[in-house]
């Protein structure tokens, strides 16, 4: 039997990404969502969903890039810090310990704690609502060599990324693999 | 230090989630998705990517609206079966074993094995590429008794979702938490 719990954004699992921003005076930023998703395999896109309050918000606008930057679950506190205050009046980089480069290929800064970034282009600004769904083309991807495979490929046990759930608020990691997708369900 | 892996959809995690949808002749298809997340807090939206040729596209197309149905870990089996075979020479449902009703609220099916469901009216239909991103309001979220704690809050360990790694493919499902969002970040 199941309960009715209204209209409410409780879907799972949701990533925990920080989207990278250089703000009209040049000052790197870093925000947490979990509201966004890959959205299309060619051209490559991602969306990440802001509020307009959202000191990132008026970045992307301006410098028509960002960049998305994945935290492993080693740094869970200081990547929560950055979903709970603002850009507008702290510096986050400063009072985490993150630190960024300047990405050669899109105007945002990369984080360099986060083993996984996709430098991307704006593709589309959608208004939605309380939240704007900007979406990214991903113009390249830099992976650290610490969390790919003997092929090269890029391994969710040594990534080790974060997942956020709406319910009850809580973030988790990964298990252990439990199967391998566009396979095992041949077996049926 | 990091390697460029060119422009790809490499983020992680990706939900794993079934679409539900009937066709113009009312037969009942789901879809195995991993393009997708949450886009707005209010209205609250959910996007899901669908390539044109998949048979739940003219589906949502024609009746404006789809079901995101989160299936436990325990049927990752027949959820990669839903993504590996088209509903047009498949009856997937009779193939793995899911059932479905009608939901009350939206015109689309509803899966009886999911414990959390979001009911969805098509918002948006954004062309990207490859992809098609539809963007749903989501009318209503149904969740099953056993997914919900003490507080009537959905519990991630209760709920056990799947995630999908573009990177090697692999599904994974959660670890126990690693804290609590929006609160942990306090402590630095």
């Amino acid at each position: 039997m199941k309960q009715s719990l209204g209209p409410q954004t409780l879907l799972a699992p949701t990533p925990v990404w920080l989207v990278g921003t250089y703000d009209a005076q040049g000052k790197a930023n870093l925000t947490t969502i979990a509201w966004g998703g890959i959205c299309c395999s060619d051209p490559p896109c991602v969306t990440i969903s802001l509020q307009r309050p959202r000191h990132a918000y008026d970045a992307i606008i301006e410098r028509k890039a960002f960049t998305v930057n994945v935290p492993s679950a080693d740094y869970v506190k200081p990547t929560d810090y950055c979903g709970i205050y603002s850009g507008k009046d702290h510096d986050k980089l400063a009072e985490t310990g993150f630190t960024v480069a300047k990405s050669q290929l899109v105007d945002a800064p990369c984080v360099d704690q986060c083993p996984l970034i996709a430098e991307c282009k704006l593709l589309q600004t959608i208004e939605l609502g309380r939240h704007t769904m900007f979406v990214g083309q991903i113009i390249d991807i830099k992976a650290a060599e610490s969390v790919l495979d003997e092929s090269g490929k890029i391994d969710p046990a040594k990534l080790n990324p974060i997942c956020f759930n709406p319910g009850n608020r809580s973030y988790n990691s990964l298990s252990p693999s439990i199967g391998q997708a566009f396979s095992m369900g041949k077996q049926l």
